[in-house]
Parts: C-alpha cells; structure tokens; sequence
C-alpha cells in the first residue's frame, strides 16, 4: 500500500491503543461496578470522581453490559470484564426485570428499587443487544435466554403491525403513552436502527433466521421511511404513520445537553451527522452478517458519508458538527462526543467499503479534535460536548446515558479497521 | 314495529331455532368426537356416515372446539358441548402443538402423529379464536394459557415488520415458505380477518389493552390495504407490501372444491361476496366490543353490503353467488354454504346497522335457498355446494375445514340478530 496511507494510519493506530488501553479501559475497569448492591454507578465528574448521583438507568446498566462484553470479545481485560459483565447482567435481571407486565424497567434506585417503570423502546434495543453481546462472550446461557425473552416480550407487546415498526414509549403496562412530548405517538430512526443492531447482533449470536428477518425489515422499513428520498440522509421522527415530524425531546429521554431550541422542535429540514454515519457503518455491519449483496447498499451509505463530509465536518478547527438541513451547511454547529465516536469508526469504514481516500481526509479531521481536545487524558474518559470553537460546554465523563459505550466501540472499532486497511 | 315486517322474521326465526335445535346440534353432538383416540373426526357423506377419511386439521381440530364452546356460551346442550370442546383442546395440546419451534402444526394423523408440520397463519388465528372462545365458555384457564401462547408465538416470528401484516405461510420452524404456490409471498384479506376475529375475542376474554390494539390494527390494514380505494370491497390477496395479486390457490390450503379456472389465478378484478359480508359483520362486532365511533364505520360496511345486494344475490333462484368484479353483475356463479351462512348473519346484521328493510329482501332470498336447497334436513348438515341453476356438485356433510363453524355459528347469530330486530 501507499507509504504515505501507512504511515497516516499507523499514526492514528498507535494513539488509538494507547488510549485504549492506558486511559480509557483503566478508567472503566477501575470504576463503575456498585459492589455494595451490584450493577454499575455512572456518574462521574471531569476529574473521574462519583458525582454521588445513583441512579440506574436501563440504557446505561445495558450499555455496560455490552461494552465489558464486548471488551472481552475483542480480547481486552480477560480476567475481568467477563465478571463484571456478568454482574451486570444479574443486577438487570433481579431488578430491572417487571415479572408482572414484562419487560424493562427504565429506572432505579441504586438498590433496585423501580423509580420509572415506564416501558421505553430505546432501552430495549439496547437489553436486546447488550444481552446478546454478553451471551456471545461468556457463552453463559442466560444472555441468550434473555435477550430472546426481551424481544419476545417488545416484539409481542410494542410491534405496530399496521404501519411497521414499533411503538417506543409505553406505559408499565405497555399501553401506549400519551401522545406529543409523552412520544406515544412518536417514531424515530433513533430506536428503528438501534433496533437494527440489536437484530444484528441477535442473529450473529444465534444463526435463527427470524433474526435474519427482522434485521432486514429494519434495514427496509430505515430504507423506505426514514431517509430523505432525494438525499438519504436521516429523518429523525415519524408519526406511527411515518409522516416526519419535527424532533422533540419526549419526557422519559434525555436531551437537556443539547439544544432544540424552539420548543416546538428542532426544523423538519434537519438531520444528524453522527446519526448518519452511525446508521451507515452499522448497515454495512449487518449487510456483512447477513451475507445480503454490498452492492445494493454501496450507494444509499455512500449519500450518508458524502454528506457529512460536505457539510458535517469541521474542516478548520476540526470534529463533526451535530445536526444541520438534508442539504446545505450545517446548522446546530456543537460538537458532541458521540457524534465523533460515531464518525470515527464510520469513516474508516468508508475508506474500506469505497475506496477514497477523501473519506481519510475527513476520518483525520475528527480523529485530531477528538485526541486533541475531547480526550480527557489525564483522567481517561471524553468530555460529553463542545460549541463550534471547542470551547468546552460540559466537563463530566459519565452520566445516565453516558457510558462506556461510545468510547470504547469507538476504539475497538477503529482499531479494527485501521488494522485492515493496514494489512 | 311493523306487523308485517314481525311476521317475516317471525317465520325465519322459527325456521332456524327448529333447524338449529332439531336437526344441527343433534347432528354435531352425536358425531365427531373421536372416542378412540380423542379430538375431532370430521368427515362424513351425504348420510352422514364417517367417510373413513381420518386426517386432523388444525383448521378443523379448533373450529369444533370453537363450536362447541360457542355453543356453550349461547346456552345449548350445556350438558355435553363443555367437555366436548374440552376434549379437542387437550388433543390440540397433546398433539398439534410444535415443542421444538412453537407453534401449532397443520395437520395430523388420526392418532396425532404429526403429518404436515407447516406453520400455517390461518390455522394460528384459528387456535386463537377458538382457545379464547373455550377459555370464555369453560373458565378453564388452559383456555387463556394457550390462546396467548398461540398469539404471542405467532406475533414473534410471523409478523411482517416492515409492512404491516402477516406472513401466513412458514416451514415447521418459521421460516418463509417458497414464493408463489407455497405462498411465502402471499398476504391475504382472508387470513387478516380471521386475525381481527382472534383478536377481537382476545379482547374480550381478557380486557387486555395489547388485544384492542391488534384488533385496531387489523381493522386499519384491512381499511387502507385490503378494500378496493373506490368501492371498498375486498381484494383476496397481495405481494407482502400490499400490491393485489391474483388470487391463487397456495398448497397446504384447500380449494379443490373452488373453481380458480385459469391456472394463473383468478382476475385481478374480482371480490368475494360471503368474504365481504362476513367481514362487514366481524368489523360491526368489534366496533361494539372494541366501544369505537360506530359512525365512522357505517359507510364502509354500508359498500359492502350494497355491492352484495347489487350483484351478489340471486334474486331469482335464491342464495349468494361466489364471486365477482369489484363492480358489476357475478362472474362465479356457484354457491357456497358458507357464503351462504355469512350472508345470513351479514344481511340481519346490515339491517339492524343501516336500518333499510332492503336487507331484509336479500336476506330472504338467501334464507329461503339455505332452507329449501343447503340443508339436508334429513341428515342435519349443509351441502357444501350448488351451480348457478341450484344443482348439487357436491354433497358431503363434512370435510377437513366444512365443519360445523359456519353453519352453527350462522344459525346462533342469526337467531340473535332475529329477536334483537324482534324485541
């Protein structure tokens, strides 16, 4: 290969390791497990000390459970992330679980105890996933067992079987919430690719064509309804009818660290560059598992990375912006950290399904905003979010929904393809 | 109310409660049970003599339980019709049920030795309907067990995700069948109704939230997808996004005794009167249980009834043609009992609903073919079907799926709807 290309990516491969396994994999494994009633504590400040906050979310218990799963999987911390993973996992089962409706709760209190009891659809994509995840590295037959009996129970009780798709906020009982800022009327690309990944993930673990299935209808309903028809960038919220809609924060999410705006929502011309690249590297995932025909999918990816690349990347001072028109610059201009997490790992995937070095181009843009500023060295973690002159607008390393998860998939994903685009 | 109009129904009404109690119940409950080796045998000639013919088919396996316990509920042969149905639900369990993937098969030998292990939709909305019907009549809780079991196997892996629906024809372990014949591809208005039918007695044996909104949803698809957008009369079948098909006879189905003509399928253009007339009255049936706007559905039931009435009865020779264009005088001409027996239900139904003694005047000519033409009054049982000039073509009581559901059920909902007109 190009001296030049090896010598750009083995740059970005040895800070990436470096990260990964001085700062970000010691952060983590240092910190988070709740030995005193089991599960994990989230909640950290910048300089990586327990806010006092304890509150356990469904999303952030999951999100945990995958990364040390995950961690294993790809040979990091053998003696430990296996066992704490699985701490994880019981601590979800002994309290999370609802035994009389089904399903997840979306919060407790540090000991268990339910506070929400709502039933939210991003939280279980993320059980679905995380249990698979966990089920793949321990071999451990509960992971499987439950990540079965989480789709059982949403695909049973949250399907929407006259428009597609599934329903994403539901009460404790599963009926549907009330509609607008309670989001029972309310579907997104959020959820549908989560769910997707979560399908993926299911079926790698499993081989059961129903997985198969359901990854693909996914992929089409995503396909058919949830990008732009001219542009194929991302839409973020439907009716349950797939009429889009302008984003709002619905209660029971998070959101309060970005910045909608009018109340009203953000504008209907509007999509998310993290988002975007997230879907496209997370397609050509599953179109891999699946053994489907990458040619089908080379051109809609293509329109997510070229977007991006057009107007998502902060060419001067670096990183991705967050959300901007389907056409057209950017115009929520905040860098996020998981919008960088995302566009690490999806760039690389472009260079390697596409060919151009121009997705490299952009790849080094984020890759130094997020090593040069995001990165939290001396403590480990990333900081959650910056204005467009990296000015720092939050400093805490974790939170509710801030995991590990971003981070560490980013560099054990990254590093993945470097290595292959290296070899 | 109107003498004369008393007096018609008055004579109708006795015809069927003699027909209903002297020769129809007395035919079923001195037949079917298989004491030999439990459930159902459901074959008999025009004597009603066993046939010899000894197949059970989950089709007909819970069509007698749904009878019998149907029957229970409306008050006759309460000494017998309980552990009758009893019996055909501990055969179904003990024999039709799939402990390896889920699921009911399709059909059995005698003795329910597994024959056709395929996974058949319209079987499954049938366990449904007929489990929640027994669970009502009996109290037994196997009743509810299974009937949820059976919904929620079938919501897990044959739901259609991305378009809405069903998939209705699966291998023993649920994966699709083959395109075309085998059915794979094929949706059908028929197997979406039954599934309305299922739900909504799902919803009325336990109150649960989950079984109005599938109920809600099938009514949806059937509205948006299924009806003819200007005369809103039903198409057969579809692609699984929902482009009409011609409608073809799929294996593991019957329709030998139909006559599709052209190998290629019926026309395009072409509706099922006792099909349209049947769903306008489950539609009406789960409007009220459901407690939804009648109003709104008025006008949608209204176009089915009158497309019937317009180019589905004959007015000279009596009874209900087969089937038609979606506008236009009849193009199969043979008469089916169990259009028959849903026309009956249909056209009081219409009359209570639209308040047109016009209904009445359709009913009669298919009353009259039924009690002068279908019934063998001598045996008890309906033949199965007449040409055009009223000729017999076939004369057997009983077969694999003509049971005892349509003629029961016609005679117990019509005598209902003749005393709701008469009171």
């Amino acid at each position: 290969m190009d001296a030049k290309l090896a010598e750009r990516c083995e740059g970005w491969l040895v800070e990436i390791q470096d990260h990964l396994r001085d700062e970000l994999l010691p952060f983590w494994l240092g910190r988070g497990v709740d030995s005193e009633h089991g599960g994990f504590l989230t909640y950290f400040d910048r300089d990586g000390r327990a806010t006092g906050e304890t509150v356990k979310t469904l999303v952030g218990q999951t999100r945990m459970v995958f990364t040390f799963s995950s961690m294993y999987r790809a040979g990091f911390a053998q003696d430990k992330a296996l066992s704490i993973a699985q701490g994880g996992v019981e601590f979800l089962i002994d309290h999370f679980w609802d035994e009389q409706h089904g399903g997840w709760f979306w919060t407790t209190e540090r000991d268990g105890s339910p506070l929400n009891e709502s039933k939210i659809g991003y939280g279980h994509s993320f059980a679905m996933y995380a249990l698979s995840e966990y089920g793949m590295a321990s071999g451990d037959l509960r992971g499987m067992e439950w990540a079965v009996k989480t789709f059982e129970t949403f695909q049973s009780l949250a399907a929407d079987n006259l428009n597609g798709g599934y329903y994403e906020f539901c009460e404790r009982d599963w009926t549907k919430k009330a509609p607008g800022r309670k989001g029972g009327d309310r579907k997104s690309l959020d959820v549908h690719m989560h769910l997707m990944e979560a399908f993926t993930n299911l079926y790698e673990a499993t081989g059961a064509q129903i997985y198969h299935d359901k990854t693909r209808e996914m992929i089409g309903l995503i396909s058919c309804r949830m990008l732009h028809p001219e542009y194929g960038t991302g839409i973020a919220q439907f009716t349950p009818d797939w009429t889009p809609q302008r984003e709002i924060i619905v209660d029971d999410f998070w959101g309060a660290d970005r910045h909608a705006g009018d109340p009203e929502g953000r504008p209907l011309d509007n999509t998310s560059y993290g988002r975007n690249v997230e879907y496209a590297w997370l397609l050509a995932h599953a179109v891999k598992l699946l053994d489907l025909d990458v040619n089908t999918y080379r051109q809609p990816i293509q329109k997510l990375y070229d977007h991006c690349l057009a107007y998502g990347i902060d060419y001067e001072r670096g990183g991705v912006y967050s959300e901007g028109p389907h056409a057209g610059p950017a115009r929520d201009k905040n860098k996020e950290f998981w919008q960088q997490a995302e566009a690490l790992v999806g760039l690389l995937d472009a260079h390697i399904l596409l060919d151009d070095e121009k997705y490299l181009d952009g790849y080094q843009k984020v890759h130094r905003f997020v090593f040069d500023h995001v990165i939290n060295h001396e403590v480990g973690e990333w900081f959650p979010l910056f204005d467009e002159q990296n000015v720092l607008l939050r400093d805490d390393m974790a939170h509710a929904w801030k995991t590990n998860f971003h981070t560490v998939r980013s560099m054990i994903q990254s590093e993945a393809r470097l290595l292959k685009i290296l070899i």
